[in-house]
């Protein structure tokens, strides 16, 4: 693996109510996965994020997710697969409207919080998702949890899958992330997250919460601007990838 | 004039909460302003609004509001410009988006309630509402108040502008519509209503609360789904227009 | 039994959505629901609802939610146990404090939608519920299915708890009700529900969906407003509980 | 003036969305004015803040704004005055019943924003929400700019009034604040905070912007937990009170 593509969730921030650090982490990255109003992101912020991505040539993707704002779409919420269709097909439509009228294009979806891990497991849901991302448009990527329901699903349906991969999550045994909830989960130290970016970029591999090694293929690696070490570590994968002779650069379909 | 567009609000209702008669409606129209989630439309409601659009070949415009879903977008806010625009152009994403993802092409932009009403008399932020659509997409047309600040704000920046007139609603002697809360500003006899369309599409004036005629010159006649004696009237409507040899049909860019 | 108190879900409607029939509703009950805001319920409306229920002597509940407007309470969160505390104890604070500023009392509170039908089966949710409720205000009673889990917590914990029956949901084996989304679960017609009403009341009994008699014994009767046949039906249950020498009055504790 | 009362508006967070710091204000003032959700602070949120404050002996206040979220109640609505009412006072009874529920008392009502500003002028909003306040508790005192309408509103219905001042505001001419959206209406440097102090506390008088000194009694003074300056201003405050003599201590009605 000589390219690896490197995505954040942005827009976030909703009003008054300041989340994340979008402006240090923008020149960093290639892909930016956009709050759609019902975790975060006010129309103002998304707005501003579009420009932003279009200025630094950031690839621009929706970040939808269950309508939860209180909970930051981080709590699981049972909705028919009729609800979560259109509810999912509203949110692409204000980034995919609004990245239009700037004159670029929405490339990709990324579910976020609690539906990104319901996704992982829950097969009939992640069918809706993917149905309601064919539907909207079936040349969008689909980004997510390799080896999850939902990678079977946007295969199956012949949508583009890009394979994610974290550096501040803790991996269990399966290849599924560690519940925030759990100590540990989030790894916290600069060295640590750096160590996991060369395990997935030169092994394709990353380290379980057991010390094991298990296999990780991925396309594009998530990093978080709310940690509040994120400028060291964005430094120091840059130049980690160096040294790696890794390209960090947009996927490619 | 021997030809009138017909427009109602639809796709207003709210999860389990309903509002208005779309079923009943769509038949008679030829034109319909979706809600765009703040003061009504749910996910769900908003895609079906659009495949019934599609079904009946009406055609599409976005409904945007003050973002006050308690309020019914009835209560005027105070937004700053970067705002309003914003809060427009993700309400027309949304719509634009959608009927996109189904084949069909959102064609205008009516302001609904409160903002509706504002931007008829405030020039600064009639300004804003039309530089948000026009940078969004400038080949939108703009539905409102004949002789408003939207109407001078629209033709002063090349957007084409729909006059819209009102068969339930009463006149003040400027042209611009009663208050709601006004006894009397709201017609409820068909008759009335019918007699308000003949004088409209016949004679190009209206009657106002004063009982004098004005000159009202109109492209688009709005009609409310809400009102109890819809059927009744949207019958009579149709009988009328074919007395008075006037064809219902969208209305020609 | 002799007396029976009957209880209804009013106050849901919010801003210019309006749901259920609260006018038509009081004078034939004994204790109503009052939505906190959650589901339904704007702030107007509350206060309305509680004034209501003084002027027609209704013993005034509390009727929380999960925070899901859109999904008017009836699709399932996962809350952690501390948030659900909160946001049940911020309800009902809203309730509590108005009837005490217009001198009456708030006596009760019922869970609405899913939360309700989560409450019936999962202990933890239950045991943080009913601790909620204890902490808030340890004489306030707690409505809910018999044989839940919440009739369980609530016993452990010293808490009053009122047992429900319902004459136009259709119960299963075990007691509970079936699924809204399930034909057949919702009973349309008015002699079906008296027949229910009387099995209630003087068998404590009731019939399932499979056909056979199960124990129900049962302090408070829902009934909907929302119902089409809301004015039939109660008329008709006040008649038929005259005839059977049955007493409607409030719940006594 | 020996006693002088410090207040803050606490419990603003929303979720996952932190505002303020309020673990670092607690230990130095003496009111704080609480969120009711309609601004800022979910429920868990609200209930910690009243929680800390029993914990601090600060007394509690309520905190009431405008519904709107995502404008953090900085935004003017044109509310009827039924609407304000219910919306005042649902929000009150919140925070009134959750004091209850832990064995304390709400004592005092202090708008915010734009609702805070509005009032200061609009003598009809002014008396509509006193009389809400009365209607719910004629106890309670109000808190808010001298001089104002809300002032004369609630002198005239025998509602206690608190004055309040900025040391961190600047003052125009007729003693009221310069709007926000002005170059220089927030103080940045804690020197000119500490001198707006003392001029506040011992002469009893006010620097403008016009660099006129105004006289402007007041019984409570607003500080801001979300300036960055915040530790150092109330270390300073504290320490500049007890070289003037001054006690920090609750209002007393």
């Amino acid at each position: 693996m000589k390219v690896i593509d490197v995505n954040c969730d942005l827009g976030e921030s909703y009003g008054s109510f300041k989340i994340g650090n979008d402006a240090l982490v923008f020149p960093f990255i290639t892909s930016c996965n956009i709050a759609c109003g019902q975790h975060g992101g006010d129309p103002v912020t998304t707005e501003q994020t579009i420009q932003n991505a279009i200025k630094y040539g950031v690839q621009v993707g929706a970040h939808p997710s269950y309508p939860d704002l209180a909970g930051f779409g981080r709590r699981k919420m049972q909705l028919s697969a009729d609800e979560l269709k259109s509810i999912v097909k509203s949110q692409i439509a204000i980034i995919d409207g609004l990245a239009r009228s700037y004159g670029t294009k929405l490339k990709y979806v990324k579910p976020h919080g609690a539906l990104y891990n319901s996704l992982a497991d829950d097969a009939d849901e992640a069918a809706a998702f993917v149905s309601a991302i064919g539907a909207y448009d079936n040349s969008l990527a689909i980004m997510g949890l390799p080896h999850s329901e939902l990678e079977k699903a946007a295969r199956s349906a012949n949508i583009n899958f890009i394979k994610e991969g974290f550096i501040d999550r803790r991996y269990q045994t399966g290849g599924r992330l560690q519940a925030r909830s759990e100590a540990g989960a989030v790894l916290e130290n600069v060295d640590d997250m750096i160590q996991q970016f060369e395990d997935l970029v030169t092994k394709r591999q990353v380290k379980t919460n057991s010390g094991h090694m298990i296999n990780m293929q991925i396309d594009s690696l998530c990093i978080h601007g709310d940690n509040p070490k994120a400028a060291a570590l964005l430094t120091a994968l840059h130049e980690k990838a160096k040294k790696l002779g890794v390209t960090i650069q947009k996927f490619d379909l």
